[in-house]
């Protein structure tokens, strides 16, 4: 193979701050060229609301002109890297952040990048960590459990506020006359395909298995999406956007690149698009996932996924996100599971509590992980909740927030870093604990992600903690080479994306394993954690379990009655 | 009155970081001349030790020095204001931080002060706030409860590690070399009349009632302070530090200046010198302690003082530290409790986790207050437990620690900030809970202390929590003010403690007052924080109660097994 003239794919991933669009070379995964576009709206692309903390919106046309810088700039620099020319590039792949939906309108154009919703809130994409739709999400899962219907069963029994018909239900009832303007609510990893391929109008629009499975209730055993009964009796008229066609997985067709669009980041026309699907689960592709080995991408958030083929039945797992046909590789369930808060967490306590010793000079990532790696487990006394940006997994409950218990007059911030890791490295192995107790075995963790390559403070707190050997994706990149792979596999350059990911993948030499005398401590902190843990959730058998709760709805009434108006204040 | 000459009284007060020496007008309790001097060893006077935490000594050493400095600068100031002249000094009173008893020689020399001891952390003065006998606290308190005897009565039912034979036990125990040496052991607040006297020999030392009856279980109800079987049936030998001596109140003599002391300070000698107490108490008479009228003496703890007849019998508090006759005001019962962290609270907050926005320049209390003042009750989803130090008053209990709840990724540090302000006003408001519970009427509230005297957000926090009126006593200085009352006693300017009050004390013009709105949401509130406080203190009826003190235990044993040499740690 190595004779032949080598072709290409590119990976366009679309993350929570920015678009990344890399070109790979098919013989070996090799990235010859990346760029990446900031989103230009908001606050690091995030457009929020001082009033709401849960709302978290982003600008259609964010993506569109990310996109094609992106692209035209990773061409660009390809071009200097020869025998690269854009004629050999055979396929394209998306991932993107979800769940993330849009409203279009008839034409499939965002409603947000028309003139009259540009400043419109309710008509831009309601990002991942949008938590606007809290109650609509425990009104979905009420209805079907007491109805008895089915269709929580594969994502761990209580539904998201970050999930698809959540938000769309919260755009219903709050924005009306976006409502009436939509004729499509598309997740953006179905959208830019769309785009891309011209295949824009709500029906004509390819939707993606792993979307459609792990946030909008599909599944082929009732039938597809949710009836338009069940959805109707949530809010009239919700079922118009139910959508008929079949979800496909990702190794399959989205359309060929339209040539208007080619034009605008140089390449030709007609390349094939694979159908969309969510950066995590592209990325666990890129990262070699296969049975046995849990692929953690740790980013602002983590999505953990793993894979189990399908000839073995596997039981619902309660409180993980999805069991999904195909949703990472064809022939298998693809399993995902997740962690609200990582980097985010991380980078809340640089940003807000770090003192100028740390946040002085340079990386205060880096200080503060120098200092904290001198402690020794335990020895704080400090324990942490990792629950900042509420619970994905295994709880599924975005009304819980963060805590932190031992903290004494001497409590430094290095202290507290790292027991915030620590906290996350316990979510962590809760999930693993979880998927055992379920029969999906855990033999490895390969780490993708900045954090992964860069902060081995982490990755060895991980090991022992999770007491497993911690390995990392050998690119650093992995969400993109893993949308380039499936334009690869589209693009006819492997006969399957198994075949794609023995040529394109890989791990590090450098493994973390764990210390038995570390582990040892951090065993004795985890049953701490998981006494906090259920304690603080919903089902914990004592009057503190309700605690976050009271107190995020006083504050949601307080600050709600300070944003009215004061004659409604009054009233 | 106005028409005699003026008289002046000198009040000596050891603070936590530093001794103050005030020099007042006997007419009217104006001060006329102020001199600190903070003391050189260790970290702001505190000697501690980096493997304990629990670890809080000063260096007596810093006491003599510091009350020659700080007495000859005052009078050297006066000196200045006619018709000032030392001659005119009638009587001297000093306060000083306690339970901080120190052990010493057969002359009454501190061992600390010795050269064979100079660097032996267990011949120091074991600091209010030092907690290395926590094991032996809880010892005490079993061996109370079990053997029947009433000697916990008094002091809430519970002996604490920050208490005089708690320390005496843990010296025996771990110091033998410091306990052999040891004829005495004495609290600071008799250390230093004495020493002012030359009434320094063991047998020789006035002891005062307030550090007696509120520390080392001495009533008159059970003949004294614990009899010698209790004693000794904790540790053999420990009886051997009971005195004979009645103790006395404050407004009476404990002897007369040194002429060899006076000298090195610019007095004559034969000046009266009043009976030591501790700083909340006389800090409660200078801020006009009366039936009704609670004083909280606000520092890096919090005391809080409050007094009702001798004729009213009062029935045992549970939880509140003590409950003894005239140590506050003669013919009174003097009745204190405390927060073992507030002004310590939000300075570990301003100089560990105050990121550059707010510590960058000047003053980070003020910047961090203006941008919480901003703020609404209940805004922040936050709630924290006031327990970085541990619970004096109700639980009695220094293995606690401290907990914050609530945050999410967008928290920022005015808002803990302002949480942990919160946190200790719902703690001051569970104390007049308790008192008022017990009949002890809570009518007004004068706060004294820099806090109270700089920041306005605090106080009106209190008053928003604890639904009363917050007033402000007139004299920055009130400890110093009611040891120099005291000293204005028994040099004769007034017949008693109450006509000198009367003159020489006085509350600000300015009153925090509640405002409904504000003190119905901090209801809400506080009813979460007593939840929080049930659920962690030792009754509470889960699983949690156990997770602070777990966290702690495991601290330690990490901590020391680091610090065990290599071998031992192999061994």
């Amino acid at each position: 193979m190595s004779a032949d003239p080598p072709t290409y794919a590119i990976g366009v991933d679309y993350g929570t701050n920015s678009v990344r669009a890399v070109i790979v070379d098919n013989r070996n995964g090799s990235e010859i060229a990346t760029a990446i576009c900031p989103y230009p709206s908001g606050d690091d692309g995030i457009v929020t609301d001082p009033v709401d903390p849960n709302l978290a919106r982003q600008h259609p046309g964010d993506y569109i002109r990310g996109l094609q810088t992106a692209v035209a700039r990773a061409i660009e620099i390809a071009r200097k890297v020869p025998p690269f020319a854009p004629q050999r590039v055979v396929g394209i792949g998306v991932d993107t952040t979800g769940s993330t939906p849009l409203p279009i309108d008839r034409q499939g154009r965002a409603l947000g990048m028309l003139p009259e919703f540009r400043d419109n809130l309710a008509a831009q994409a309601w990002l991942w960590k949008d938590h606007t739709a809290h109650a609509e999400a425990e009104e979905i899962t009420d209805r079907a459990q007491r109805s008895g219907a089915p269709y929580l069963n594969k994502c761990g029994g209580a539904y998201s506020s970050e999930w698809y018909w959540a938000k769309l239900l919260h755009l219903l009832r709050t924005a009306p006359e976006v409502a009436e303007a939509a004729a499509g609510w598309v997740e953006l990893a179905d959208f830019v395909p769309a785009y891309l391929t011209g295949n824009t109008a709500p029906n004509r629009i390819v939707r993606g298995i792993c979307a459609a499975g792990h946030k909008a209730m599909y599944h082929s055993s009732w039938g597809g999406l949710p009836a338009a009964d069940f959805l109707d009796g949530l809010e009239p008229g919700l079922s118009r956007f139910r959508y008929e066609a079949k979800p496909l997985p990702a190794d399959q067709l989205a359309g060929h690149l339209l040539p208007e669009v080619a034009q605008t980041v140089g390449l030709p026309g007609g390349i094939p698009v694979a159908v969309g699907a969510f950066d995590a689960h592209m990325g666990a592709v890129g990262a070699g996932c296969r049975t046995g080995t849990l692929v953690k991408i740790i980013g602002t958030s983590t999505c953990d996924c793993i894979v189990a083929p399908l000839a073995h039945e596997i039981p619902d797992i309660p409180g993980v996100c999805g069991i999904v046909p195909e949703s990472v590789l064809p022939g298998m369930y693809g399993i995902e599971a997740g962690q609200s808060a990582v980097g985010d967490l991380f980078n809340w306590f640089t940003q807000q509590l770090t003192p100028p010793t740390f946040a002085g000079n340079g990386d205060t990532h880096a200080a503060l992980s120098a200092a904290a790696a001198d402690l020794a487990p335990g020895a704080s006394g400090l324990l942490a909740l990792d629950w900042n940006n509420g619970n994905r997994t295994v709880l599924v409950d975005a009304r819980l927030s963060g805590l932190l218990i031992g903290q004494t007059l001497q409590t430094t911030a290095p202290e507290i870093y790292r027991a915030l890791i620590e906290a996350t490295a316990f979510g962590a192995l809760t999930i693993i604990q979880r998927l055992e107790e379920y029969g999906v075995e855990v033999r490895e963790v390969v780490n993708c992600g900045g954090i992964a390559e860069k902060n081995p403070l982490v990755m060895q707190i991980y090991a022992d903690v999770c007491n497993r050997p911690m390995r990392i994706s050998r690119s650093p990149q992995t969400c993109a080479l893993g949308a380039a792979i499936f334009g690869a596999v589209v693009g006819g350059a492997h006969p399957s994306v198994e075949a794609a990911q023995a040529q394109m993948t890989g791990v590090k030499a450098e493994t973390f394993e764990p210390d038995p005398q570390r582990a040892a401590v951090y065993a004795e902190l985890f049953t701490l954690y998981r006494r906090l843990h259920d304690a603080f959730s919903a089902n914990g058998a004592n009057r503190v379990n309700s605690v976050m709760k009271e107190l995020l709805a006083l504050r949601d009434r307080v600050r709600h009655h300070a944003a009215a108006p004061a004659g409604a204040a009054h009233a």
